[in-house]
């Protein structure tokens, strides 16, 4: 293999620490309510039953869970009797929760919880088969049809996500049990799956996320055969002959995808699950928009270690199109709520939007994944909006009730009776029949931490604004960044470097492009702009505080002429953040609302209004 | 029973000869092209399979068919061997062919047409089993199911639709033999269904049809059980226990609703098939359009016969429901292709919309019915502007392609990509693997004459324009109406009155209304205004000419300003036609074109184009 691809280090989660602001909000909040909440709801406590959650499900008329998610494995450890219950990829919920927990324990340990996932793992460890086999699913439901039908029944995105919480958890405490046990699975994977002309099935994932696992695992332990397999999975992919249109053929008159399938994914064509070209050949994201996003994540993964730029570029063309013709400026992705995917270029509804608060999830990380390899404004900027606009937004203050569709559009009276937005909701539910999203936000806040900073060199770039103190190795030495903001209710910044020799680079938001301005101990300075970073290079004296204050005029956002939903629309941002009318506000007949040429808007800080906002008026 | 409802006399399709003009050239290329085409297809002639049509059909995989209507009744006579293939509904398609052809015959006789429809009936009357049943899909696929299915299966739909054939042949003809056949099976349904006090199952059709074919089917026979059997299915449709949810229960394990249900329309909800309430109760159309559409005409029909006047009450609160907040500017209706059905008040997206043609056919019949009771041109104004815009706008110029699906706003690319769309086609196919639209569009044109006046007393009601000779009885004096006109492209009309002392009743379309000139032997008068017709009330000399002249601007249509879709748009609208804006006229990004509120229009008449248009200009 030729030479890993050079990459920024990113500081542990233990050396940046999140010092109030929004983000220190919410992931203390996480801390503290929403991973013991959904440790409760995992569990189906009494207390969760009791409260009879808004649980969105289609499971009508038989007994309901809210997750039923350890009872399986229980029953699969064999320490409960009872069924199974819940998607295919259940499993894959305790496995986000397990990582979300890992990192708040690399954050700051904590015996409590630390004592919780201990035990989750030994059941883990215990619902595992003499084989290696690992999902509760199979074993309870299918034992007979493990690995037959990739396509549909997410068996290695369930262990992607399982051995990415393994990683985690090994690298936040030391404790290698379920990274042993997700290596005896990653060996019997191995041993079915991968070239044809090694006796094996030429499968891979129908959901992409084993690739990125994999590629996690093989950093974590140095075993090459891991990233072989992460890059047999990524080269194989849409490969003729399709290893998924002969799975079909064979299953044909299975159970799976006969009278019973799944989720009827075959239908959904190959550009559902990006198996209609091989990845290299792919020039624009099509299909189920979270699947995307971890496909682009495992290919930047095996990209890096591998040395294999032209990969690399497949992955930027690949996004360049998406931030084109295919994002909404909320950073939500997805179209269409059928097979929850990207749709053509600039085909953008309000009303009838997807994006899934998964994707833009998948896409905070693929983001973060591509500042680790390029300090390019752009993937911050991205990863900003997403972050904001979309995952933040998709739950409620408290943390515990969830947008699994976050539409631009809403009526409540119309998607009432209009079947083509059941698919969205008024107001966020508790918890989900598919409860992919709510703890795959809990993993993303629970590593904040990973997004403000990476050390490049001699240099520090800053991504994202909060207020934060952080410890970071820049060339050797120890250096410490202390931030203090209310970003992004305050557009300005002010930053204490350490004493020492080194470059802060500082992030321009796209928003603020051209309209900033930068002190350094008072004096403003003309900082070179690389990248989309300002650049001060200075021998730093430990006191002089960098004051950044961006552009704080609210913005008018017009969308790409092209796209049809948009026209004679504008949206109202303010900083990084899109804002939204409500009828709460504004009265009902929102969509009657405009504005001229000449309206100003004023700017109020409501410490009162949910948690704390700046309220705009016009 | 209380008194019949007092009815207006609607002229006999021999009576009224459509003498050139759009609705002449549409009847005569119906009359002398379309019937052959579709009769070429119901047998699935060789030119028909020569042609490898572009059929819309999911069947995909099997032999297909462009439809094996006429096999079905072939295999069902013992004719010929082999398997059921099509819709539920697939006799339905033969039934309209045939009450199309039965209002052509009844216009003009016709040896050649007639022989092929007798022996469609004899084949007809061959696939009838010894107790009156008639329906193949039954006879041939599910013998021992019959009547166990009201809600999904149609039989009673189909019974409806030959029904109407069977009462036009015999006016048109006076040929019996289609309706004893039918009579025959109304008997068998008339001892199965009804009252439960009689020891019958008091269930009423999936898709209402039935009730209005059999106040027919009292009409021409006079026999009463016929009407209360119409009436009981009205009357009992919602009434608790409801029978669908009864029948769903039976159904539950059965092939029917479990393994492959033929449509699955159960899981649509009780508004999609109009039972969640007793009709009476109804205030909105809800549910799938045509099914709407039809349950409206069958309560116009038996309020009619038995002279509820509540019953139509309750029609008129329908309709005026709809057009004030579930109509299209076009006149489509149904706003969702998810259950082809009406949604909530203003929901009226312009690309997801579904906007069956099926659905505007109804509308006009319903129209129609209310006309002959009620003299208000707002039942005009809704079928003119159905009748041009939806239906007879989902035809190809050559009568043989058809949309099924009427949207206000396609974008090739996106429809192409994005499923939400899929039901809106880019061009009109040649036929459907659902073919209920162009037979049913065939229907209408053939009766078209029956749409243009209806005498009330001593007044001839104008309802549409469209040159015609017309010979009328009007209180019992023989009247003879010629009307010269190129309506719509000529907003002007003349009308030569037959002598004698009667009243001509003109309606003034809703567009024109306040903007018109009305001359009668070249004298200017000022006609007084009733229910929106201008009452010229005369002694006619038989050479006076009646001179009309409609406002011929160009008007912006704007809609309700609660319609979200249509903030900061405009339809154009000339004479009754709305306007379609196409690339190949206007380049490409046609949703960036926007109108100033000074631009006028030109009008230029193209002779070439389109067989001849009135061509705008902005």
């Amino acid at each position: 293999m030729s030479q890993k691809l050079h990459k920024a280090a990113t500081p542990e989660l233990s050396d940046v620490k999140l010092t109030g602001g929004l983000f220190g909000k919410v992931y203390d909040n996480t801390r503290e309510h929403v991973i013991p909440y959904m440790w409760d709801i995992l569990n189906d406590s009494d207390d969760i039953k009791a409260a009879s959650m808004f649980v969105e499900t289609d499971k009508k008329g038989e007994e309901e869970y809210p997750s039923h998610c350890i009872a399986n494995f229980k029953i699969a450890a064999g320490e409960e009797k009872g069924n199974f219950y819940g998607m295919v990829f259940q499993d894959s919920d305790l496995a986000k929760w397990l990582e979300a927990v890992s990192y708040m324990l690399a954050a700051k340990r904590d015996p409590e919880l630390e004592a919780k996932a201990d035990w989750a793992i030994d059941l883990v460890e215990k619902a595992q088969e003499e084989d290696g086999y690992l999902d509760t699913y199979f074993t309870l439901n299918a034992p007979d049809k493990k690995f037959t039908d990739l396509m549909e029944c997410h068996e290695l995105y369930v262990t992607g996500h399982m051995m990415e919480a393994a990683v985690a958890y090994y690298e936040a405490t030391g404790k290698r049990k379920l990274l042993d046990v997700m290596l005896r699975m990653a060996k019997l994977i191995d041993s079915k799956l991968g070239p044809a002309d090694q006796g094996k099935m030429p499968g891979y994932p129908g959901h992409e996320e084993i690739e990125l696992a994999l590629v996690k695992m093989y950093r974590a332990t140095g075993e090459e055969w891991l990233l072989n397999l992460a890059k047999f999975f990524i080269d194989e992919r849409g490969q003729e002959p399709k290893y998924f249109v002969e799975e079909l053929e064979r299953n044909k008159n299975s159970y799976f995808s006969k009278y019973n399938p799944p989720y009827g994914m075959y239908s959904f064509g190959q550009e559902y699950a990006q198996y209609h070209l091989p990845v290299r050949e792919q020039k624009e994201f099509l299909g189920h928009a979270v699947r995307c996003m971890y496909l682009a994540e495992g290919m930047i993964d095996v990209a890096r270690e591998t040395g294999d730029t032209g990969l690399l570029d497949a992955v930027k063309d690949l996004f360049h199109n998406m931030i084109e013709r295919k994002m909404y400026v909320t950073g939500g992705i997805g179209s269409s709520a059928d097979g929850e995917r990207f749709t053509g270029d600039y085909d953008l509804p309000n009303n009838t939007v997807y994006a899934e608060t998964c994707a833009s999830v998948g896409l905070v990380f693929f983001m973060q994944k591509m500042l680790e390899l390029e300090q390019n404004s752009v993937y911050a900027d991205v990863m900003e909006r997403a972050l904001y606009n979309t995952c933040l937004a998709s739950t409620s203050l408290d943390g515990k009730n969830y947008f699994y569709v976050n539409p631009l559009e809403v009526n409540p009276a119309i998607i009432k009776q209009n079947p083509d937005l059941r698919h969205v909701k008024p107001v966020r539910p508790q918890w989900f029949g598919c409860a992919c999203c709510p703890p795959n936000l809990a993993r993303m806040i629970a590593s904040l931490g990973k997004d403000i900073y990476c050390v490049n060199g001699d240099k520090v770039f800053v991504h994202l604004y909060a207020a934060n103190e952080a410890s970071l190795k820049v060339n050797g030495q120890d250096v410490k960044i202390s931030m203090e903001t209310n970003y992004p209710y305050e557009l300005s910044v002010r930053i204490t470097p350490s004493a020492g020799k080194y470059t802060v680079a500082l992030r321009i938001p796209d928003w603020s492009r051209g309209c900033y301005e930068i002190k350094v101990a008072g004096d403003k300075i003309d900082a070179k702009l690389v990248n989309g970073y300002a650049m001060i290079d200075r021998d730093w004296n430990g006191s002089d505080v960098i004051e950044i204050t961006f552009d704080d005029k609210v913005k008018r956002v017009y969308a790409n002429p092209n796209v049809i939903s948009d026209i004679g629309k504008v949206a109202i941002q303010y900083g990084p953040v899109v804002y939204c009318l409500e009828e709460v506000d504004n009265g009902s007949n929102l969509h009657s609302l405009f504005l001229t040429g000449d309206n100003t808007f004023t700017k109020t800080w409501k410490a009162d209004k949910l948690g704390g906002i700046v309220e705009l008026k016009a």
